[in-house]
């Protein structure tokens, strides 16, 4: 019978929470924690969701055959040929990763840092996770060999490792594990009999326009489920919707049963208006397409430029590629904050920059790092805009640093970086302004 | 580390999509299986659903504040005061009961017979369901004195129970547990120190104008946790939308900051426009509750009527006093049966039901009766109509017997069942044609 889930809430979602009460409070305050993306709904997929809203039946609980087809059609512009049988729909790809854990049973392999749920689902679904380091910039995918490593030992200590999650591009570092590492983590599952589960929901937020993440279900065809949704490519967060494409062939046949009974059991169907506005999204028509590049390069130009100021301040990110978040590591700083701040972990330094600057970051802590790694997410998706004028303007800007509420925030980065690190370095960022 | 859960298939959404299938390829069928209400969306709440496309921010996990001082408010009309801190909000009562189950650990009592998915998910979450029979002709309540032997043999054998699941009105049976019943229930989960899970999706569909089903919140209000939803008094399954009211005190509040951490694990929040729509329908503006009225009485015409005609051919349903379900014997033709048909059980009648006849039903193994139990659930939601207009038009016939959609329904189920029953009591229900 199972003890009580150890389960604490979501990191992100609590950071968020957190803020808006200080916020309500009258507190100024900068959200860099979030995972939200402070975007509008491009005006084409408010009034098909609006068309939709007359459907209200269940139906088929892996989504209708308009949004698996539009999904596949998706996938197979990326170079996945994908069969619409193969394809599940669910509300949010978090929870289509939760009902995957489920799924393949046994224990799962996380990379480290990993985002915040994949360890806590791993846990609700009564699994341990084992932690794997990442090979340094190249986040979210488990070094090939420290993978073969954790396995053997896993397994000779009588665990059940059966599958290894992965993210491409990555949360939390902004990085993306260059295509032979993930050759050779397809060829490590191979070889070990794991299932991969390819979390590419920042799939879209690439910022080389040639570049593609390379997805391990190129590598390993015949074992990876992807999973993608419209949170971040479309900031449609609050509409939850995701979508699994299990493998082809015997193994992603039975998982993808599986996956349909394990749906079936927990929320039946998807919100059949989403689900309406959602395929209409992934045939990405011109308009869609275009917004979804004007986002992407909103992104870079502005997580670049915080990245940017982070560096100066003596704080290394590894360079950002993709996504809107950052990864600084403060090691540099180490002895300085100690000395002046008293500040020794990632988590003491996201209480300080929360408590004396009203700056809201997630500790590395929360990607499964230990304290004392100096590490921080910084995540540029609330800084376009407050206003819903705002959120329409920024990524259509010719130059989106020149918007005065983006200016602004920047500037109050510079102004918390210089206070923290009363240095040289911060005082150089500062003679800028 | 956990096997693979043995999970199957919803059974009614198998029903559903079986019957799909038999539709497209031209059979004729009769759905009495799914337990979809076959009605249209209320135009103010499409309306109130497409003015809230533009809401695309996750918001917070249990659900905005309107939303919950909405549902607050039901409860509060219904008896129960309620704090919208205390309700959580989820993608359909379904995740919201997983959560639950999740969230409180242990085993889980489940009534026999009761919902296909209770014990389905108990086992998801690691649990084992421990069934316990109902007081016949009171469904959805286990018989209290039964509960307390099953709870004791449970400890006695080093199990956990830690909460009992309850359905007030009762899905499959269409009845209601007797006050004395809930109270006695309420008690017994007092003395063994359970949590009683309520689920009262139903509690809009006791045909009694001045009844309704005793909720065993008014018993154990320290313990209960009621959850309900839009699927089954407003039709709106395909939407997804839950609620869950935790218990004031301790252990609700302690209960609830779990089930909010369980929620941002699985699915971070529900869908935003889905919430600002379901906010108004919990306000229960008089046309919604004048529509929820008239589907109530559409309900309780047609299943009544589903019912007498049960009843004439032999096999008899309990009383049915709300929701649109029966859950008719058939043991006093089960010679018959058994001697015309070779059908000795639940499931091979429902299979002959559905091979011989196209009439899909569940049998009572899905509701975990034996097999031998020659019981079926049968389901009057899909009665209504096909086309809109139909289905516009049933809840407010004057005569929804009278429509010739339903009419041809009915009298394929007295067809059918004469034909089957091959006997005096079916002859007798022929005649009247």
């Amino acid at each position: 019978m199972p003890e009580r889930a150890p389960v604490t809430m979501s990191a992100t979602l609590a950071a968020d929470e957190a803020l808006a009460r200080r916020r309500r409070a009258g507190e100024r305050v900068l959200s860099l924690a979030s995972g939200e993306i402070g975007l509008s709904v491009l005006p084409s997929l408010r009034e098909r969701l609006a068309a939709a809203a007359d459907r209200n039946s269940y139906g088929s609980v892996p989504g209708s055959l308009a949004l698996r087809t539009a999904a596949a059609g998706y996938w197979a512009r990326r170079g996945l040929a994908t069969d619409p049988a193969l394809v599940v729909c669910g509300p949010g790809s978090k929870p289509l990763l939760f009902a995957l854990l489920l799924a393949i049973g046994g224990d799962v392999l996380i990379p480290v840092p990993s985002w915040v749920s994949y360890g806590a689902q791993a846990r609700l679904a009564g699994a341990r996770p084992i932690p794997v380091p990442i090979i340094p910039g190249e986040g979210g995918v488990p070094d090939p060999l420290a993978l073969r490593e954790a396995v053997a030992r896993a397994r000779a200590a009588r665990r059940d490792p059966r599958c290894v999650v992965v993210t491409v591009p990555d949360n939390p570092t902004g990085t993306i594990a260059e295509p032979e590492t993930v050759r050779r983590l397809g060829e490590a599952a191979r070889d070990l009999d794991l299932v991969v589960v390819s979390d590419e929901i920042y799939g879209d937020l690439v910022f080389d326009p040639a570049g593609r993440a390379a997805s391990p279900a190129l590598y390993a065809p015949e074992r990876t489920v992807v999973t993608t949704g419209l949170s971040k490519n479309l900031a449609l967060s609050g509409w939850r919707l995701g979508v699994a494409r299990l493998p082809d062939g015997p193994l992603g046949r039975e998982l993808h049963n599986r996956l349909v009974a394990v749906a079936s059991q927990i929320w039946s169907s998807t919100a059949a208006p989403v689900q309406a506005a959602a395929a209409y999204a992934f045939e990405e028509p011109p308009e869609v397409a275009r917004h979804i590049a004007a986002c992407r390069r909103l992104h870079e130009v502005v997580a670049r430029e915080v990245a940017r100021r982070f560096t100066e301040a003596g704080a290394a990110p590894a360079p950002v590629r993709a996504t809107c978040y950052l990864y600084p590591d403060f090691t540099p700083l180490g002895d300085h904050l100690d000395r002046v701040h008293g500040v020794r972990g990632g988590g003491e330094l996201a209480a300080l920059l929360a408590d004396r600057y009203g700056v809201a970051v997630l500790p590395g802590t929360a990607f499964g790092e230990p304290e004392r790694a100096l590490r921080i997410r910084i995540a540029t998706g609330r800084l376009y805009g407050e206003s819903d004028a705002e959120r329409v303007a920024a990524p259509s800007a010719a130059d989106p640093l020149q918007l005065p509420w983006i200016e602004e925030s920047l500037d109050r980065i510079t102004e918390v970086l210089a206070d923290l690190t009363g240095s040289v370095a911060g005082r150089r960022t500062d003679a800028r302004h």
